[in-house]
């Protein structure tokens, strides 16, 4: 469990904003992983073990374990369970649903009793509006992370309508940070508009933003930190396919340290930049 | 695996156009059934041989299953592998993320070889948009139910902003189905709201509408019918908690029964007055 104040502290200690996510698809390990009884958590725990100095958070998207059944969960499980609680621990679900159906989603990812995960913080959908945040509000320090703008090319399908009072990505923000605080609540902000941050900003000054797409899907990290850092940092950035399959060999581990090693070196950079460290 | 004609059929023959919601909470079902080794498989078992003649859907809700962690899990395989094949069996799962991860969504709920589940729908938010939608088109016959409009509280949130061609919910319906045609696509559209149904028509004249929240909820059935129903029926009414919590005793199944049964003969009712019978 991180608090914003103990988040914001991993971030100057460690120098780094990175976070690695774990979208682990098991026809993309090294085949010699094949071998040990759960292959994904096998890779995961490597990668884990040569990253967790270089990052302050990971992010394993569940669709990658659901999509193998019971192994799939077992696997899931494992790695929460391993994952270093300095990390915060982000369970990528995009869940969204009614009141009674998110209280049971929030025991599923936060409650180690019921389904043996204790995630930190969920990501969310807003669709259904208010009654499907704020069941996982509930746990105390907890964060929820609400989409707001993504970086596919479906976002502009509904992102971007005009609702009269700007887009709709922003009217999520606002409403949203009606709900909760900035040290309970997060927003997933596509890093390929990075000049959008700035509007994003005046909604949002203080509220962390998770950037997903920095690295493959080629958002540029100076452009994210130029518009969307603040002085606490305020920016989580994601990265998955650019650091865990940077090698598909046995040095699978080394090569996604080095690729993580990059990055950090570039965000303490940033944090220098801005004054932040 | 139920195609559009098939699903037409099986509600002229069996005269009803009933969901059964498996939101099934341990917590909530009988007590005797905790000595079974799968409690809620046996609950949900028992409620589908009672009611199977009269619905042509069960919908389980994945939260109360993944509440439980791997228990829940294997509870939901059994129940989705126990599923009659002449009902639609749908996943009210409620994802939406981008294109390689609703892949993965897609081989959880739809592949069973991958994850032991082989759903004939799936529900999905539209957020994202069409990378969020699409992956599950990919399989022949399956569908993709889009939440439009729904009934919590929530919903006024986003829903009914007003994205210049209309509420936002108007919008999702017009947009998803340029994506497929009716034969693919349903959409969720929450029964509190049931003079709505005809501005919905104008923009979803064919497809089926997934109605949550008669019963419990309160929506009136005979309202959803008179603004929704169309020549091939065209609605899908569910309900949860009103038909498998009836009775808390050894005769739940029977009082499930019961209730259904109810539903089913105003069901009857309402297709014979549009003339669909």
């Amino acid at each position: 469990m991180l608090s914003r104040s103990q988040l914001i502290e991993q971030i100057k200690q460690k120098r780094t904003f990175l976070c690695i996510g774990l979208d682990t698809d098991i026809d993309k390990i090294p085949a010699f992983l094949k071998e040990y009884p759960d292959p994904v958590f096998e890779f995961n725990k490597r990668i884990i073990d040569a990253t967790r100095d270089l990052c302050i958070a990971y992010k394993p998207n569940a669709a990658f374990y659901e999509a193998r059944g019971v192994k799939g969960l077992l696997s899931l499980i494992a790695t929460q369970q391993y994952l270093p609680k300095d990390c915060l621990n982000i369970i990528d679900a995009k869940r969204g649903d009614i009141g009674n159906t998110s209280d049971n989603y929030a025991r599923a990812f936060f409650d180690q009793q019921n389904s043996g995960m204790d995630f930190d913080a969920i990501t969310v959908t807003p669709y259904m509006g208010n009654d499907s945040v704020t069941p996982y509000l509930k746990y105390d320090d907890k964060w929820v992370i609400i989409l707001a703008l993504t970086s596919s090319a479906g976002s502009k399908d509904f992102q971007y309508l005009n609702t009269g009072e700007g887009f709709l990505y922003e009217t999520v923000i606002k409403k949203a940070n009606t709900w909760a605080g900035a040290d309970r609540l997060m927003f997933v902000v596509g890093a390929t508009k990075s000049t959008e941050f700035t509007d994003i900003r005046k909604h949002a000054p203080d509220n962390f933003l998770l950037v997903p797409g920095v690295g493959a899907q080629g958002g540029s990290l100076e452009d994210v930190c130029k518009y969307g850092m603040t002085k606490d940092c305020g920016l989580i950035v994601n990265s998955s396919r650019g650091i865990i399959y940077a090698s598909n060999g046995e040095d699978f581990a080394e090569a996604a340290r080095a690729e993580a090693l990059k990055l950090q070196q570039q965000m303490q950079q940033e944090l220098e930049k801005a004054g932040v460290i």
